[in-house]
């Protein structure tokens, strides 16, 4: 089958056509899911000074070092410094301040005595056990220093990264956002959900199907249609380049001949402003495919096949990396892991399969499901796994061991 | 410890006050990530109609059952079938059509013959091998029969999910949508990241954090913020009640005082729409919860503690699981597997810690970070993992194997 190329290659042609996005500041909710486009440096201490990690007294432990349950130390309570109080308190010895969790430790003091260790008194206080030099003190920086790494380049802003870039001031980071995907669904063949059909025409869902894909990769979509006219086609893929960090088209890229709208609009004479691949790739579902750049902005373009489950298993393997590309990221492949199968699976001669499964639970054994057609959406939708049948075999059998890779 | 509550015995707290909301129809869009009230069946088969699995011409098979190389079988073409074609064909005996992929079957017609086996004629065409009859042809119904259960009740909707309901036809489902989630920081030393900082006073993160970690998990998030006066964080909450399907406040529930505002606001006279338990939960970060119905609507509020860290790995353990109960389904825990310790930890006696941690990639072998205080955040960004150290123990050793939950 030297006239395929093999999912590898195919998926190295599309990652060498990608580079990251430019970065943006992004405030914080913005940058949820985006990627550091530079490391992110602590100007101030965190904490930022030094405060009690209790409710309690801030005190000389000094004056509270003999105290028992016997001999209690009985202390003045001069002052109260709730949370968020920014008076310079000093405490004076032989005096104490109440004190609350996180609130500025006051000058003078060198401990925190917990209120479970004294009476809880107002006016006074009784502290019935010592409480040892910087107990119960965070100090400024202890957590991160000035001018630490806060997160390194690269790094991939999930909630805890966000809570340590607000936490440490940064109101906004230099970051690229979650990729904008635009995906146009081609054929003259399609009718919106919800509107009568008639026979001849299909109810469209690789848009809708490929949108939420995007989004489930942590991306932003678009859903656009187009008939099948390679003018029209390529007008609004141009159209769509310029608002998109990548297009993805649905359709019009088999093999044969004058319907291929897609190959047609993107390798026509009118294509001035595409370079685009097409090539079969040595995989079933999904064997017709294509990457290139279009428009004048050179967006990176990936032809899927328009049969639904072709197009959502080359999302898997071309466009989630392609949007990992797109963040400065390494490509993360799916999880993969080794499985048993359950029952005999075939796959054509020279091609991989990737048949749609169900892993089980403790992901030991993996059932192939019924209904391996392109076009059979039943099956994908209860699949929650792609079971591996490599290019030199045409069959597996029950109780052989194949690679699996789970669904997101 | 009898006067601690379980992790367990608090998560089943917030489970047993939960009830799915409300079902609603939505569109395919809004339906990602919504969970099925009803299951989808379909109301048409699928495909919907005989068509071509490949681009080839509609023949008689017994017309072309004696083709060979030697001998072509040669029949006029009389038509041609893009996709989309909604006209009525015939093909008479003794001629084909030519046909392109997912075309209407034409009446008369009981093979397709792929146009490689084929001169890929257009006035004519000529056969060089037979093509069984049914051979190319998707049968209506082959991948779902009329009334047959397209998904499940229950049913997470996904990408492939998504994609058979609008294959189908579905242009809205009735199901349960993201849960909106209000998030609602508490303290007066808070202050906005990104402006000047005076100490005392500490940039706010927590609602930065919480609503990330609430989208992270499929729901919808708004933030919030409330100075620490018990009267204005209940009318916050009853508010935000009428708005939200679970309410998250972070701090102000500590076991101390009077600065127990959220605590304050949810348990005082004039509290008469709450009804919210505060408990002491065995675990570490993170003592101090509450959950509980507020407002007219008596939404679900969770009062997650107000050290960012353990407000963090306290959405993890109750705020997911609550975000799934409101779509209607059994929460799923954080995928947990089983290390080796790479070195000694420690953990107070009585308390279950939840300890920040790295996971190696082959998940073997587990590291404690350093900085495992409530409030240092850049362990907790660092961290891929949760070491769980049991409430029986209070250290483990290097080489001992421990629970470990991956984090999302």
């Amino acid at each position: 089958m030297t006239d395929m190329d093999s999912v590898e290659a195919h998926r190295a042609r599309v990652l060498a056509g990608i580079g990251p996005v430019e970065p943006a500041w992004l405030g914080l909710e913005a940058a949820e899911g985006a990627v550091l486009a530079a490391a992110a440096v602590a100007t101030v201490p965190l904490p930022s000074f030094d405060n009690s990690s209790m409710d309690g007294y801030a005190v000389h432990a000094s004056d509270v070092a003999p105290a028992t349950d016997e001999a209690p130390v009985i202390l003045p309570v001069a002052d109260e410094i709730p949370a968020g109080d920014t008076r310079a308190v000093t405490v004076a010895p032989g005096t104490c301040a109440r004190i609350m969790t996180g609130a500025l430790l006051p000058a003078g003091a060198d401990a925190v005595a917990p209120v479970e260790w004294t009476d809880g008194g107002t006016s006074q206080a009784s502290f019935s056990q010592p409480a040892p030099k910087g107990n119960a003190i965070r100090r400024a920086g202890e957590d991160v220093a000035v001018g630490a790494v806060l997160l390194p380049e690269g790094t991939r802003l999930g909630p805890a990264q966000i809570a340590l870039l607000a936490a440490s001031g940064h109101g906004s980071v230099l970051a690229r956002a979650a990729p904008r995907v635009a995906v146009l669904a081609t054929g003259n063949e399609l009718s919106e959900p919800g509107s009568p059909l008639v026979p001849g025409r299909i109810w469209e869902s690789n848009s809708y199907m490929l949108a939420a894909a995007v989004r489930q990769a942590g991306g932003v979509a678009t859903r656009h249609r187009a008939e099948d006219d390679p003018e029209v086609i390529l007008a609004r893929i141009e159209e769509l380049s310029a608002q998109a960090d990548l297009l993805i088209t649905s359709g019009g890229v088999s093999m044969g001949g004058e319907h291929d709208v897609v190959k047609a609009a993107l390798s026509g004479a009118g294509a001035a402003t595409a370079e685009v691949t097409f090539r079969k790739v040595a995989m079933q579902p999904g064997m017709p495919q294509g990457f290139g750049l279009a428009g004048p902005d050179r967006t990176p373009v990936l032809t899927l096949p328009g049969n639904p489950v072709s197009a959502l298993v080359s999302f898997w393997l071309f466009g989630r990396p392609a949007m990992d590309a797109l963040q400065g990221l390494a490509p993360r492949p799916l999880p993969s892991v080794r499985a048993a199968l359950t029952g005999r699976v075939t796959s054509p001669v020279g091609r991989r399969s990737y048949l749609r499964g169900v892993l089980a639970p403790d992901a030991a054994t993996v059932t192939a499901l019924t209904g391996q057609g392109s076009h059979q959406l039943g099956a994908l939708a209860r699949a929650n796994a792609l079971i591996v049948v490599p290019e030199d075999l045409t069959a597996m059998e029950a109780g052989e061991v194949a690679d699996v890779l789970s669904l997101p």
